[in-house]
């Protein structure tokens, strides 16, 4: 959530005059909380696969969008949202063979132990009800993030997101542990590592008379800076919040969906079977539409005493926007395009990065690749400036990205999974460009 | 969310082997939270205006559907979200004409004290986001809410929702106050006694340390049994809680969007400017979007502070969706189609229950109408059993409604705005035959 590279309402931009005049519209309209990306805001008409288009006809490479995750406008999943739409649009409490049939389909790309679905319409929602279950069920308050971590924007959940910022409060039922860092930690280290604050952070917890409900991570650890390796790493902190009564949450809304090319969810990488899964952003293409897939024994009493009834979620509609984006990922191979087209990426930003002081690694799964700026190589202290200078520069010249990490200072490239590898190459054009110019 | 009338899993019903088959499929995909309608509960295929399909081609008239507002599967907005996918559908931090036109439309319905409109996914979030941004404002933990309220399902907002029952938790910064009640309370008095109640909630409150931020309730009280009248009523409670220092949040998901045939907002029937309103529901006709309007003020330090980003609310689909809603309710004259009909369909209810010893009461606002069942018409004693028979029985001869309020009693009549004059004698009809058999 990191915005460094955020347009700045009061400094001058480039812009078209309707631009301007749209921008004083929505500052009027929709108030002070929302932002722009980019010095020059981007005023956007049409998206097609990994293409958009701004209303001058300029055409940009989109490396940025994962909700859109099988490509702007995909004629599949349009025609699946019109065809449900044009013929029924209820909710849960009739019968329909849509979200059965989906919430089906979802489990079976999940370890057996998962064995139910509810459904929710976004992220936010998805981990607000993943953490109402986990409380309920275990009886126990506690819930251990990481430090820069986001998980949503409800009361709740934005309680376990200290991306937000400082303005946004937290309980003493959240506690934090550091994420895991690829410049200062060595790989094979960074598993104990995270287990120690795990246990040191549910100690802290229990002296303050609070017990440890959940350790919550994004599998990839996207917003802490992107850290996917090394495999297997996440296994130690998972063993201690169970054998410490807790259960463990992954957060599989950035990683899900074929993101990291090898598989439908990130915890696969680490060869786990999490307790809880909660899926978002990528799932509907941009229609609204989100779940918690859960171990049954955890939901048996909140399903029975609290019920729990989304207007939308799981609608017939929703299920066939879901149901087409799964149809496309297998249909198109994007599991395979992610890791083959992610893996060459990958390799040509780590060459043309090579022996820089400016970057100090080049990391990532699939299509899902952090570049991260330093002030100098060896003493590592993050560049949020010069990340915040590239994002901007390749915007100017027609690629979008932008940079996370707790110091705002990790370039974060996530195309949509249709990227090929001749778009590839103008990504890698536009940073090299980028890193010539400044 | 009173569910008498439910489907009992464990009890024999009259169903088709395909229909027993998908609810056994139901019951392990998406896990025992999940609730079905009616003793035979509905396998539907297909909607359109006020009629739906089960699997057999048997039709139904919908007379509960508040979501689908505008008719199922009206094409206007179909069209809209289909021509919009097509094209673009991306998110508010480009800048695009959909959310800040739609935010204008919206706020040019309402008092010119409300200046902004954020958007979210489903009323949910619009009433955690407006009770974030409250307590953020106002730097109180406070809320006061009716006894049988329901504002929704996250953490924060399920604990202003009573209805879901004693099994989800509600902490100390949460208290009741009794809603309207007909049948004890002369009209007159109605006002004063909220206002009474509102008072001793506040200083039970603060005998507990903490302050009033919010009084928030359903502007037509849908979930405590519908009480739209008398007009103006809760003028002194609103004005209790502001000269306290609080704030007067109106939830506009049930009453909104003309649903009470005179004005845009159930507030409007009270003469009233709330500091915020939440919308939800009907906004996109089944499209998940949903927002909330406030006074500039109360979001000046939370948007600087927390920012707000919503993935999906607000993106382009969903306000051509939105858009969409807001032009067939114009154009086709909803607001007076629902004034109009819904006022003869009350007339009708009340004649056919004039006299009887069963109902105590007809009441409602447009098409939003409650019929209440008692043992005896003096003691008043609510007949949840008889109100849960009659949905029963209409819904075997082909009519849809469902039954709220505390007992479970009040026969909950809420069709799509496009109901007709010959539609609604149906509905009367099936509630006649419903009242003779049994």
């Amino acid at each position: 959530m990191t915005m460094t590279n955020a347009f700045d309402p009061d400094r001058p931009a480039d812009l078209v005059p309707d631009d301007a005049a749209l921008i004083e519209r929505r500052k009027n309209a929709l108030g002070p909380a929302y932002r722009l990306f980019y010095e020059e805001p981007l005023h956007l008409v049409r998206g097609e696969g990994v293409w958009l288009w701004d209303g001058q006809g300029r055409k940009y490479l989109d490396a940025y969008n994962n909700v859109v995750s099988v490509g702007h406008c995909h004629p599949k999943v349009v025609e699946a949202i019109t065809a449900q739409a044009q013929v029924l649009n209820t909710h849960t409490r009739y019968l329909h063979e849509g979200p059965v049939a989906y919430a089906e389909r979802l489990l079976a790309t999940m370890p057996d132990a998962l064995g139910h679905v509810m459904f929710t319409c976004t992220g936010s929602e998805a981990n607000d009800l993943a953490l109402r279950i986990a409380r309920s069920s275990l009886g126990r308050e506690g819930v251990i993030v990481t430090r820069h971590a986001y998980h949503g924007v409800t009361e709740a959940v934005s309680e376990l997101s200290p991306s937000l910022g400082r303005f946004v409060p937290r309980s003493a039922r959240v506690r934090l542990v550091d994420g895991p860092d690829a410049l200062r930690i060595p790989p094979e280290e960074q598993g104990a590592r995270l287990a120690a604050d795990l246990a040191r952070a549910i100690g802290e917890m229990r002296a303050d008379g609070i017990e440890p409900a959940a350790f919550i991570c994004d599998t990839v650890f996207s917003s802490d800076g992107l850290y996917p390796d090394p495999k297997g790493f996440l296994q130690p902190a998972v063993d201690l919040i169970r054998a410490e009564g807790g259960i463990f949450i992954a957060d599989e809304v950035q990683p899900g969906f074929a993101r990291t090319g090898e598989a439908w969810w990130g915890f696969q990488r680490h060869g786990l079977a999490p307790d809880m899964v909660t899926m978002g952003k990528p799932m509907g293409n941009g229609f609204p539409v989100s779940g918690v897939a859960m171990r049954p024994g955890l939901v048996a009493e909140f399903g029975a005493g609290a019920r729990y009834f989304n207007t939308f979620g799981g609608n017939p509609v929703a299920c066939a926007a879901g149901m087409a984006v799964m149809d496309v990922i297998e249909d198109e191979g994007l599991h395979e395009n992610a890791r083959k087209v992610g893996g060459a990426l990958k390799a040509a930003l780590a060459d043309l990065c090579a022996g820089r002081d400016d970057i100090a690694d080049v990391r990532g799964a699939g299509l899902f690749i952090a570049v991260e700026c330093v002030r100098d190589r060896d003493g590592a202290a993050p560049d949020g400036a010069r990340a915040a200078f590239i994002v901007n520069h390749m915007r100017r010249n027609g690629v979008l990205i932008s940079a996370t990490g707790p110091g705002g200072n990790i370039l974060k490239i996530r195309p949509p999974l249709v990227l090929r590898e001749d778009e590839a190459a103008i990504l890698v054009d536009a940073l090299k460009a980028a890193l010539l110019a400044g």
